[in-house]
């Protein structure tokens, strides 16, 4: 009975020293969990639908030379990296509505959020970097090793990989405000 | 004076409503932080130590040609990245020491550790992720796309670069440590 955020409103008679009730966001943490979803989705499907077909001359003949996500290790741990982020956000959203209804179990919640929100991060940024350090090799190529660009021949696959590498950056940054979000509902809850 | 870490004695009484004392895990806080520092020094210095000078044929006549970690804008970003998160455990070491005087403003300072800690995961993960991306085509080459493999020739650079990998990849797993740190302080501070 000692205190909740608004003062004055007194709640759960039973508890002893009931928490605070601390701002409220569920919402938002499940909007962005969704967020994260399409986010996973949109990367995974972007690149591997991006596959390209081009004649190249070997030889003096022409010969279809294909590009493909799965030719490139980086572009396989994304995939890889997204579909569990995805995989994650439906389990996360569906424990975040599920928490909902039951507000008094949240903060434990809280806590596995930020455990497991922290091991995704590490795992889908880095998928990212990785993603995107080869294609800027693709892109721009490296001259000082003769690695030669292939994004002048493979446009469409190139546009496929930029995309998808800026769908993953942009769900790398949903799970730090995800982060964020929890951080701050668990310290709105500690009694100042 | 206000908390002690033994729970149930009374503390703070002037204090309307004071905070659970909660665990304290400060010392293993700045241990963490500065192990951040330590990995964060070791693959800066590391990778820019790596550059390696070898003899390649190049129109029937051997010509020098170096190595160096400044000719991949993946390494480059790595630098820059480890550079910033090894400024950044100085600081929050030294925060994470202050605050072991002023336990009272302990709570306060863990958001802010949690918010600042999942920005640095972001960037030191991708940055990993970036160069590992980057040296696994060295290491192998992509024959899809004609990328030779350079640590054949280059073995003191590779060896070095994978040091570098395996030294920031420990120190994103030490701030993901931090992160579980925080967020388990903060969780054990909130009343049941």
């Amino acid at each position: 009975m000692s205190t909740t955020e608004k003062p004055g409103e007194p709640e759960n008679r039973t508890a002893p020293t009931p928490a605070p009730a601390g701002v409220d966001l569920s919402n938002l943490d499940v909007i962005l969990r969704f967020l994260l979803f399409a986010a996973s989705l949109v990367a995974v499907v972007v690149l591997v639908t991006g596959n390209q077909t081009e004649l190249v001359l070997f030889q003096g003949r022409p010969v279809p030379q294909p590009a493909k996500w799965r030719y490139s290790p980086a572009f396989v741990y994304f995939v890889v990296a997204f579909s569990v982020s995805g995989l994650y956000s439906i389990i996360t959203t569906l424990a975040s509505l599920s928490v909902i209804q039951r507000p008094h179990q949240k903060t434990k919640f809280l806590l596995h959020f930020l455990f497991w929100d922290a091991l995704i991060l590490g795992i889908i940024a880095s998928a990212t970097g990785a993603g995107a350090g080869v294609a800027y090799i693709g892109l721009k190529g490296n001259s000082h090793v003769h690695w030669n660009k292939i994004c002048s021949a493979y446009d469409t696959f190139c546009k496929h990989v930029a995309g998808s590498l800026a769908v993953g950056l942009f769900g790398s940054i949903v799970v730090v405000l995800l982060i964020f979000l929890s951080a701050f509902t668990l310290h709105s809850r500690v009694p100042k």
